[in-house]
């Protein structure tokens, strides 16, 4: 057996189908975000403007959350030196858990080194050590959610996405006695729709089911104090377990999951991902806290994040780019090939300075390829100018399919 | 079905066994350590010294690590703000990866948020992305090898702890068409026992077997350049991938990675736990990477921390606690019983302020409890004296079983 050649003819398979991928190297320069220096290939550099980062509220930058972060690198050093179990525990850890349990009003909170290990540590553990288990996942589900179902073994359905009556039929078919667990998100990042929270957990109630929500792309963006969609609507309280980032709308890393005292004590205590692995730094932590801390308080990002949103939203209206309509911050414009997407973003870049990464499989179907745009409130009507019109130029010279314009 | 009264039940279980988990709340204190202070549970503190942290060489406190955080932090702010495909890639992750490739003369290495994922998203991506892959595992591997083995779907066989013999047998059931996969650590955390890695790579070429070993516990300790024991043995040349931490001996956190070129790429354009999760900070990996230069070319840190070990071994000795003999720095002290090991930590903690986390199921077997000592440079004589005079003192104490005291 040649792995290498194994490896290299997988690649070239990749390349073939335009889905071979080149990461965009960057330096974030503090201060001057969302505008960074792009290191290419060659060695020489570029200042561009970044139209696709996930830090959706620019808090990645925000004084407080670094004020934080030096403050308690100087207090605590670097690493945190173990397990959580293993002399890993920081004081900070324990601050952070209880400001999240706080902020979607459930008794607990557990910290994970990511959102991605959040969900699959959670997910296969409730779902393998809950005897007889079913779980019920949305089809459009993220892979992180996904492989945590199927490593724990649990009989799973997918339902439909966002079809609740899907859900209901499939619940449906086992008795009160079995227990049950439905997984869904709350914004879906690639196509920026909504959940029907309430109607999911209408039906969940119905059947007796267990509720796991990733608010992953929703957490410090929507909700009074950033507590997610389900905050906005009332609804923390009927969800078992909410689950969310502190590397997006947060700007630090981490990830972790809310619920009941004894449900995260659970977690804790069998769920091998969180169980032997070095807890996050302390200086982390504390960057994530005073992040949440700060998003609990002010609205003026969220606002702000909206508000532009609906400009760039207007502005490609009037030029006619073709955008999936949805009610979040996320908009996904359809190209449907992915190289043609890869083109559109080459040129952006090379002649504009315009950073949108092109998303093709498989982070979203084959067919589906988009650019995905995210406004936020640091980008100046400047940017929101340059962008809108370097897509209507590539748009116009290319040759590529327009909407009707409006208004 | 009462989900929490499941949940209540198991918890219970754990306590009634002895192996429910108390974590010790930290702060380290910068410039102090291994000195730290602890929060007990009535909100009081107490002053604390730290001997099982795995930041084993003290580098979570080291200038040059904490000035590149500082300053990375200043440069770029907090997050990474993305994914690596989608903006989340910066320079110093790159600077990065091209030091690990270098440290372990390797055309390539490839990040990861953890060590846990690395060794997660590596083995599960190869040994499923190979068609007909077998994997050959050793008894002691990590949970984090074992579940990325058992998420791949992949056969595999699990040879007797570092026997060479059992592995050949094993192996020789498969045809050289058979793609083979060895996967073993080097020195295993528990128990302080090194593999016989040049045997096992003989064994492995012999049937044309991949090799992958994990050297978590042994990245910045051992070889000239810190680069583990494969390259204080001349062997990193015959390891297909060799991978680490940054969290232990590089006193900050992720994992990573080192191979050729096109296996890195691979796992790298495959592999679900490395592209659907946010970057490291850009402050992590300059910490990392500061870690990772200075013990390249410092030999300080690794010579004080073997005399260290031998200056604690010696004493322990000479009062007749037993520990387990190996060619490592991890000094287990045997006690064999979970709740005796958690009395003695209590007591430790309660009257001398030392803090020895006790290790029990499921991180050892049952019945194999054990303190774990992880002495390192910045150990004082006089923490010594007092780590050893108050284990003297319990074991007479609770007449516990003495090895004939030698000199
Ligand atoms: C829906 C969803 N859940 C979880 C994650 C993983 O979170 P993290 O980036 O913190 O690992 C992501 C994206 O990265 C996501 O889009
Ligand atoms: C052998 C081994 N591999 C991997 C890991 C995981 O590394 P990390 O702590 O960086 O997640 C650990 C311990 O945590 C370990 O002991």
């Amino acid at each position: 057996m040649n792995f290498e050649a194994h490896f290299q003819a997988a690649l070239d398979g990749l390349k073939e189908r335009g889905n071979y991928r080149v990461f965009a190297e960057l330096q974030r320069r503090r201060g001057d975000y969302p505008h960074a220096t792009r290191y290419l290939p060659d060695g020489s550099t570029q200042d561009v403007t970044v139209w696709c980062s996930n830090d959706y509220l620019g808090m990645g930058q925000h004084p407080d959350v670094l004020t934080a972060m030096h403050e308690e690198l100087d207090r605590s050093g670097a690493g945190s030196g173990g397990t959580r179990n293993i002399s890993g525990t920081m004081h900070v850890h324990r601050l952070l858990e209880s400001e999240l349990a706080d902020l979607h009003g459930k008794e607990a909170a557990l910290l994970f080194n990511s959102g991605y290990m959040s969900n699959w540590a959670a997910l296969s553990t409730l779902a393998s050590k809950i005897p007889g288990c079913v779980v019920f996942s949305d089809a459009l589900n993220h892979a992180s959610m996904i492989e945590g179902i199927r490593h724990s073994r649990a009989k799973f359905h997918v339902f439909k996405h966002n079809d609740v009556e899907d859900l209901d039929r499939l619940l449906s078919q086992y008795g009160p006695d079995v227990p049950k667990l439905v997984a869904f998100e709350s914004v879906y990042s690639m196509d920026g729709d909504i959940a029907p929270i309430k109607e999911i957990c209408d039906v969940a109630d119905k059947h007796g089911a267990m509720t796991y929500i990733d608010e992953v792309h929703a957490v410090g963006m929507y909700g009074p104090r950033g507590g997610g969609v389900a905050e906005r609507e009332g609804l923390m309280g009927r969800l078992t377990v909410i689950e969310g980032t502190l590397a997006k709308a947060y700007g630090v890393v981490g990830g972790y999951i809310a619920g009941s005292k004894a449900l995260c004590d659970f977690v804790r205590s069998f769920a091998s991902g969180f169980i032997f692995s070095t807890a996050l730094p302390p200086a982390i932590a504390a960057g994530a806290l005073a992040s949440v801390k700060h998003l609990k308080e002010s609205p003026f990002e969220r606002k702000r994040q909206q508000e532009r949103v609906q400009k760039v939203r207007a502005a490609l209206r009037a030029t006619g780019i073709p955008q999936m309509e949805n009610p979040s911050h996320i908009i996904p414009v359809m190209v449907g090939d992915a190289k043609k997407a890869k083109m559109i973003s080459d040129w952006l870049m090379e002649h504009h300075g315009i950073y949108v990464q092109p998303i093709n499989y498989p982070t979203v179907p084959v067919g589906t390829e988009r650019l995905r745009i995210t406004p936020g409130p640091v980008h100046s009507d400047d940017d929101i100018d340059r962008l809108v019109k370097a897509l209507s130029d590539i748009w116009g010279q290319c040759a590529l399919h327009r909407v009707e314009a409006a208004a």
